[in-house]
């Protein structure tokens, strides 16, 4: 049961919600749950972890891939009001493979359980609209990371890589050490350090125990063109 | 328009066939087409170049990337009764990456145009359904793709790859370069010639000018494990 600013909250970010019917609504209303994770805590952990539809009411969530020997890759992110379709994977037909998702900062989720949200796709056309959406833009983040790693040389990702988290710690120090930053791209530490001493020498950051800072922005930002 | 067995077969292979009304059912007959692709023929060149709904009648088709220097890489093939949506983009909401096909035999495809796969699939919930169900397919085998990439080391990639373009071909001898190779796995020829004549010394194959013969298929099994 959610509260009535979660409830105008969701029936905001729910395109599909004035096509429910009131009882419809109910069921989400009363069956919906309002749930703090904090920062790294496991909020969906793959295919047998089938939670339900997830939207993000604060915080900042990340979706990542894992390997059999724990080589993780980021995705992408949840920030606030995106919404999630794949942790209702058992929801969704032919959808097999992994993904997990951990809280990057506190967060809070309300959380549509998956058999009432499975039930309403089934019926509802505006639903599986809604659905088909958001698992396009799903889609196309994952074809941009894929097109990312396969065609981009490392220097131009990892540029674009530290100006990204800069404006998402809004501010030119990255609380990152090398090793988070080489698990977030799906690289190895070394790479990274090489790289970051590449940048620090070309004076575009400096590096500092546990953190980088951005001394140059523009040429960071010149790299990734 | 289409023959008596063309509509036989995609009655067959469109599961929404029977929530079409029968006016809906005659609009696809007449607009669809049956359309040959020679071998190497572009059948779907991007988002800008919206088709419509492919179902494969015969042959092949490779789905790739493409980077902006001109590198490829394959994310999955279309088979006969492969059914691809992914070439109706603009009918999909929120589709925005670049995806290439061509023909990779000579083949022949059933075209329906997007205005009348978009007009159906605006009203009718079993045909989102099944445009959810085909877009997480490939979602799915896109994402298998990115965890080989990723995760798993080039002798193993290299071993799946020609057991699984053996198996395709029918034959122990694969007729590809080994810059062919490359491409498909988005790899160098310098990477891929090194390993095969690795899997040369070891007895797994024998390359010859422009075919590689798998000459020990249970070794290359078992490196794929």
């Amino acid at each position: 049961m959610i509260n009535n600013k979660d409830i105008e909250f969701i029936s905001n970010k729910l395109e599909f919600w004035n096509s429910l019917t009131s009882l419809e609504q109910k069921q989400i209303i009363n069956r919906s749950q309002s749930l703090p994770y904090l920062k790294g805590k496991s909020v969906y952990g793959g295919l047998d972890d089938c939670r339900g539809l997830i939207i993000v009411k604060k915080g900042q969530l990340r979706t990542y891939i894992l390997s059999e020997s724990g080589k993780e890759v980021t995705l992408y992110r949840l920030f606030k009001d995106d919404i999630c379709v794949m942790s209702a994977s058992c929801a969704l037909n032919n959808m097999n493979f992994d993904l997990y998702i951990e809280a990057e900062k506190d967060s809070e989720i309300i959380l549509i359980p998956t058999d009432i949200y499975s039930q309403i796709n089934q019926k509802n056309i505006e639903v599986q609209k809604f659905t088909n959406s958001v698992t396009l833009t799903r889609f196309s983040d994952v074809m941009w990371i894929m097109e990312q790693i396969l065609f981009m040389s490392f220097d131009k990702r990892l540029a674009m890589f530290l100006l990204e988290q800069s404006s998402i710690e809004n501010s030119d120090t990255i609380h990152m050490t090398h090793e988070d930053i080489a698990k977030h791209m799906g690289s190895a530490r070394e790479v990274v350090s090489r790289m970051l001493k590449y940048f620090q020498n070309e004076g575009f950051v400096r590096t500092e125990r546990g953190s980088i800072i951005l001394t140059n922005r523009k040429k960071l930002q010149s790299i990734t063109f």
